[in-house]
């Protein structure tokens, strides 16, 4: 081992097997002028509430700089938490403040979950595709994945525990983007919850519910959480196996770096160790800003951001229908982010999105990369939340003359 | 297993080890009006440079609101660290940005530290007693602990490495406070310094050279970093064995989660993979105003903290001479916010603590909780960083009447 390597990693492949960041790599290039880009999924900063960020900002240090510049407690800043409970229960989870933490973003969520509950050579149960920060902050544990598919009806759970144990380990949660998920954009029904909530219940084992897109619904009836429909049939949130993971970085903004997990108290008691453990607390100021803005205008900012999303939405599942070529099938999301097209078979998204940002000056992601075992290498993932409707309409055009 | 804990944690205890937190637990409960506390460490709020942020803050939204408030890259905003890269080459390290990342907090780079290099039952080399909270980061990863004596000379390299391999791991780093360190105020001696890199050469194996209060020194010559003398001898950064980790918490605010690692090229590659599966980024807005505070004032606000806590340094000296009873001996650190006090054999600190609450309204932490291997019973630490001057003479007179 040479000098310059004087270290030895944990474990043959902890940080090498978290390969997704090789697309953050690619995102990160192409987010540039000059390129229609549907690669990023990240929030339109047109959204931002700019002046309500730095009236909170400088009212929080006119008012309580002691505490909005020092360490606090990790389970979070508690006027946040106890909005965050009332925000939950008017979804349908009768949630106290004692089931909320405050994470720096979902993302920080899923790994410190991921460290809760994972052992080496564990099962995560997850769709595919599913998003990929939540295969990076698991596979850091590393975990093996076997994939369910709620919508179509799973395999027996024995079947599941069988493969697990075959591995090395349990099976220890199922991980679901239950609403307008990254990458599909797609929905569970009603019955594909249950279907979801019922493996639980025959596994005792958590579900995590990444929640991140769940306020962006443009149009139809919101359906009831996993979470909500678990507490509705255990009784209460602590007999309730789902963890909720929700996040202000789609409706308000994601610099603060400021999101929540709702779970029993068991669950939370233990998140609140793993966050002392690590970052100590979420910046405090931080949160302190998000729960004024949060009070004042949550409802005003989510219904500007469903306008906003809804009409590049339309804008982009009207080229797709205007230009596509025969053979293309693509999602039609309610809400959130994302299209995911699936190309015809044979055609590669991986190289067509070279041909696309050299020959088009388009880009996007590759579907492969959100598949856990390595298949979808002809689907894509195209996000209208940056460019504007007229560019989104014209890279659609672009884009399908490459096809 | 019941409902309520329908979960199952990642081995049996990578969790439940973090006893540590029964000490912050204990520590939220004594910062409370009425009590002087010796207890905390934490920064005096007295300090913060209120003006200067709220300025700052409303600069990075008037100016670059887009950014200031969207996802960023996981290796920190790069002014900032380009800030960093001249403040470690001011002290002798030839640091490029490329040499540096940004973590919420020392604390979650010693975390992330942890993740990239410990597997369970893996060795860690550290002082008794050490920084509890690094303590509880690595726990997470399930290593053991061996201890090193840097100041009276280590066992051989061999006989680590037999211990370590009886453990079924092997030795993966050292981690040490070399400066004014937690709990002990000590500063290891230029050939305590060499004893540790001699170490680290014999493992090739890194050195985790936390670097919290180095900034604090109030008298006597600074002393080379860890880092710096190794790339002195080794020729270079990228040679180093050394991960630096600094940190504003002490100097400017804790508020902000903004800290920093130093190392080779190849640690901060993959310490920002491990960044890209937690939070993604460290609040992109609250590393715009570190960046404007250091730039404009770091020097400034350095001095006034060195000032502001030698005061309390000496007053708490001179209460410890003029009334603690023969048999208790303490440190006299050059810089910092701890004294560490050893009592009479026998005399046990948390015993005295409960005590000193009830009897004397007086907090200060009982020194075992910092000890990896249990020992320390009648040891504590006492933190001069919050009380004002006359509350620490009088807190220290109300103590030693207790012993």
């Amino acid at each position: 081992m040479s000098a310059a390597h004087a270290y030895e990693p944990a474990y043959a492949n902890r940080v090498e097997r978290m390969k997704a960041s090789e697309i953050r790599e690619l995102l990160k290039l192409l987010d540039k002028p000059g390129i229609i880009s549907f690669a990023g999924g990240i929030p339109d900063p047109m959204l931002f509430p700019v002046e309500a960020a730095a009236e909170a900002y400088a009212r929080a240090l006119e008012e309580s700089a002691a505490t909005a510049l020092q360490y606090s407690v990790s389970e979070g800043y508690a006027p946040l938490r106890g909005w965050i409970a009332r925000h939950m229960a008017e979804q349908g989870v009768p949630a106290t403040p004692e089931n909320i933490v405050v994470t720096a973003g979902s993302q920080q969520g899923l790994d410190f979950l991921g460290k809760l509950l994972i052992s080496h050579g564990d099962t995560v149960l997850t769709t595919t595709p599913t998003y990929l920060g939540a295969l990076q902050a698991f596979s850091a544990y590393e975990p093996r994945y076997d994939a369910i598919r709620p919508e179509e009806g799973n395999r027996s759970p024995d079947s599941f525990s069988r493969s697990a144990a075959a591995a090395g380990g349990r099976v220890k949660f199922a991980y679901v983007v239950p609403d307008f998920a990254n990458p599909t954009g797609q929905t569970l029904s009603l019955a594909a919850r249950q279907n979801l909530l019922s493996l639980a219940r025959d596994f005792n084992a958590p579900i995590l519910e990444d929640a991140a897109y769940r306020d962006l619904r443009f149009e139809g009836e919101p359906l009831p959480s996993l979470q909500a429909l678990d507490v509705a049939a255990m009784g209460s949130l602590e007999a309730s196996r789902v963890a909720y993971l929700g996040t202000f970085s789609k409706t308000v903004a994601p610099g603060l770096r400021v999101a929540w997990v709702c779970a029993s108290r068991a669950i939370i008691r233990r998140l609140v160790l793993i966050i002392q453990a690590s970052e100590l607390n979420v910046s405090v100021i931080n949160q302190m800003v998000m729960e004024r803005i949060a009070s004042e205008r949550h409802e005003v900012l989510v219904a500007r951001a469903r306008g906003h999303y809804r009409i590049k939405r339309d804008a982009m599942l009207a080229a797709l229908q205007a230009h596509m070529p025969p053979g293309v099938t693509w999602t039609r999301p309610e809400g959130g982010l994302f299209v995911w097209a699936t190309l015809p078979e044979g055609v590669d998204g991986a190289a067509l999105l070279k041909r696309a940002i050299t020959e088009a000056g388009v880009a996007f992601v590759p579907g492969g990369a959100f598949h856990p075992d390595g298949s979808g290498a002809n689907t894509i993932r195209l996000s209208y939340s940056l460019p504007k409707p007229e560019a989104i309409t014209e890279g659609i055009r672009r884009l399908a003359s490459l096809i």
